[in-house]
């Protein structure tokens, strides 16, 4: 069969491709996993577009993978067995902002700079910040989170309605539009973090909030990863309302010092962000500072302008650049889990010394707020050793989160990443997600290869 | 077959009893729906009696419907087709309470009362507040949430682990402990809000939280309800975080002031309550104050000691004890829609209307910062005329909030009540939920009638 005669008779000619770069483009994400090209890539431009290709796709048996721009971190569009990938670049309307609802709708291709910029004109913003400008329906297929996660809750807590193409065409619209709801099963929460397995995204309605008054930052050093922890948790704990809550590393201060010729005291650092009013800042900020002091920090500074701030931040937005930059010939390698707080000192000291012990340059950073953190570690992909060691590191931190109660996976997704520790993370859970995978896609067509393995 | 003895043999003899007075106090909730007589109820001790329960049933195709308290308002609990009620009351122990992790673990036969009497002694408590001194697990079954929802989120959002039995006996524990994660489908966001329909919860996760340094209560009347309801949305568009926004109508009012005899005026009253620290919160009362007399309000009262809280909420409070005592002989109905805030002032005058034109005596309040509001009407369930005066008020409601895209249960559920519903709202994604059930319960044993109808 000729696939792209085939879909240029479903659509029209210039929304598929088989062209060798374009197809290149969608053979990778931001990972190391090993890149494989699709047969075409499709460039859909509306719903009805979605459900003629997955029609044919379900008709013929041929995998379909949905693709934003391609920013996943456990490979989640890489196309396994080729066939069609799905780009959502023309997707990409806002189709309605209901200031007074707080809410919006929009097509998947939407990225989140796009649509906070049109959100400003209301004063409104969609608070979820996964760093890369992703896009929504990628946001929403890996259940993505950030920095502000620890106070506006994940990707899953903002979605109210999708609309969904199922594999054989249908078209579902979960959810509705109330901000909550006891009525049927919550099919947008299962959507949500499915990785393109269970469904086409086609439409989201996402919960967006006020433009806060006031907002504060706060850097702060300490002598150890622990104290700085423990800081943290005394923040939380008085039920200071923190919007961002990042710990970094000493090794990531000094990679930033050294590549930028800064002088940030090289010692595990925790950067802050409160929203709220004025007075109720000044007064968070004062008790933020008290606690931070009774773990032995020295140097607790506070802006509120958004010029002062974001140069407070400076050591935090870099760190990446500055191994990326710093270290030329490599690449990175980022690894994700998350654990109760409870462990959240030991994970991260653990991370440490894994790191510490190795051959690889790295650091350790987090969403401490939430327990959820990552190591950085710089990689040749052609180098085997290299390889081999940042595998073994990415293993003994998910096996060292299982161990103590967590998660595989934080926020980048299982992908192809991640499949081998879900049988020990979910256990017979995981026969149930088997279970409704086969349900609504019974030929496996849909992103097939991401979440379940063969087992 | 005899089946309280096959039972006893499982079991313990005294677990299990087909007693009439015990019987009876399981064939009904506390909704109008018409009561049925289980065929015998158990009292399960542990996972492996629900387990031995659950295999026992599904070898024979005998129904199960597990019970709480019975406090639901849509006949959740009501056996329809008899078989075995599984009463909880025995399985109410708090398991494990992690202060550092801000999460708890209990039976599902824990009540709200009991879990925060007991999590007040580590300056924590569970926010979901649904009125009824409910069990966590019946909580969990509705997704139950309340009049501090608008702050700290629905039952969904607490619950991060769930072991549940399965139909045939199986279990899984979706889930962990963890706050957040991208790993695999978020079956206990399914599980969560499913009735009994889907699996039995032996244990629940949650998340709690620090019980708040200051709480600052106020209440406020307005010349009608639409002003009122731009008052509360002002004071929620200008970030002020509210952690309840009641609204209470004339007519409630009224029937307070007559059957305590106070002197409360007779409009359309706002009740708040504010939680975070001294600063800030005097800060956000006197903007709460400033924004509500631009609606037009003169009075408004606020109070940080907590007697003097309580005072200043006792209409709000006492609002439903002063229908039931003040009008001998008529029980209450109580419906439940949830609607886009936008539509919130419509929705609640049309309502107001509907009792105005009606010979039911009857009012309007709502978790109004949530879009989620209920009709009181008092009715005599022996009264024909006041039966299908209630259900066309009630089928009004339901239609006017799916007319402007809410939902036909905000918080009480589907139950027996809201099945009719099921299509209009969900449409062919209720084909989807139809494929779960059937996955996850092939037998149908599993509270039978609930959620789903014949089509």
């Amino acid at each position: 069969m000729d696939l792209k005669a085939e879909l240029q008779q479903c659509l029209r000619k210039d929304q598929v491709t088989d062209n060798e770069t374009v197809r290149e483009r969608h053979s990778r994400d931001e990972s190391y996993h090993t890149a494989r090209l699709p047969d075409v890539v499709v460039f859909p431009e509306s719903r009805e577009d979605v459900v003629r290709v997955m029609r044919f796709a379900h008709r013929h048996g041929i995998s379909v993978v949905p693709f934003g721009v391609g920013s996943s971190l456990e490979g989640h569009v890489i196309p396994l067995k080729g066939g069609i990938t799905l780009d959502f670049e023309r997707m990409n309307r806002i189709l309605e902002i209901r200031p007074d609802d707080f809410q919006v709708r929009v097509e998947p291709g939407v990225t989140r700079s796009q649509l906070n910029r049109e959100l400003k004109k209301y004063g409104l913003f969609y608070p979820v910040d996964p760093g890369a400008d992703a896009t929504v329906g990628g946001m929403a297929a890996t259940n993505a989170s950030g920095t502000t996660s620890v106070r506006y809750g994940v990707t899953r807590d903002q979605v109210l309605e999708l609309e969904v193409v199922l594999a054989d065409g249908k078209v579902i619209r979960p959810g509705g539009s109330a901000v909550k709801s006891s009525s049927g099963y919550h099919l947008p929460g299962l959507f949500v973090g499915s990785e393109g397995t269970l469904g086409i995204f086609t439409e989201i309605r996402l919960k967006v909030h006020g433009i806060p008054e006031e907002v504060l930052a706060a850097r702060a050093s300490f002598p150890g990863i622990a104290p700085a922890v423990r800081a943290a948790r005394a923040i939380q704990s008085a039920g200071i309302p923190v919007a961002r809550m990042e710990l970094v590393d000493a090794r990531a201060i000094r990679q930033v010092n050294r590549h930028f010729q800064t002088h940030y005291p090289e010692q595990a650092t925790l950067f802050l962000e409160f929203h709220g009013n004025e007075a109720g800042l000044q007064r968070d900020a004062s008790f933020a500072e008290e606690l931070s002091s009774d773990e032995g920090c020295d140097d607790f500074l506070f802006e509120t302008g958004s010029n002062a701030r974001a140069r407070l931040w400076e050591a935090r937005h870099h760190l990446v650049y500055a191994f990326l930059h710093g270290i030329p010939g490599k690449k990175q390698m980022v690894t994700d889990v998350c654990v109760p707080l409870s462990a959240l000192s030991d994970s991260l000291e653990h991370a440490c010394r894994l790191i510490e012990a190795s051959h690889l340059t790295g650091a350790v950073f987090g969403h401490i707020g939430d327990g959820n953190y990552h190591a950085l570690l710089m990689i040749d992909p052609q180098d085997r050793a290299d390889m081999e060691e940042a595998a073994r590191i990415n293993a003994a931190l998910v096996d060292h989160a299982l161990d103590h109660g967590g998660t595989c996976t934080g926020e980048h997704g299982v992908g192809s990443g991640k499949i081998r520790y879900q049988r020990r993370e979910h256990e017979e859970a995981l026969d149930v997600m088997r279970g409704i995978k086969q349900l609504l896609d019974p030929k496996g067509i849909l992103n097939p290869g991401k979440i379940f393995g063969e087992e």
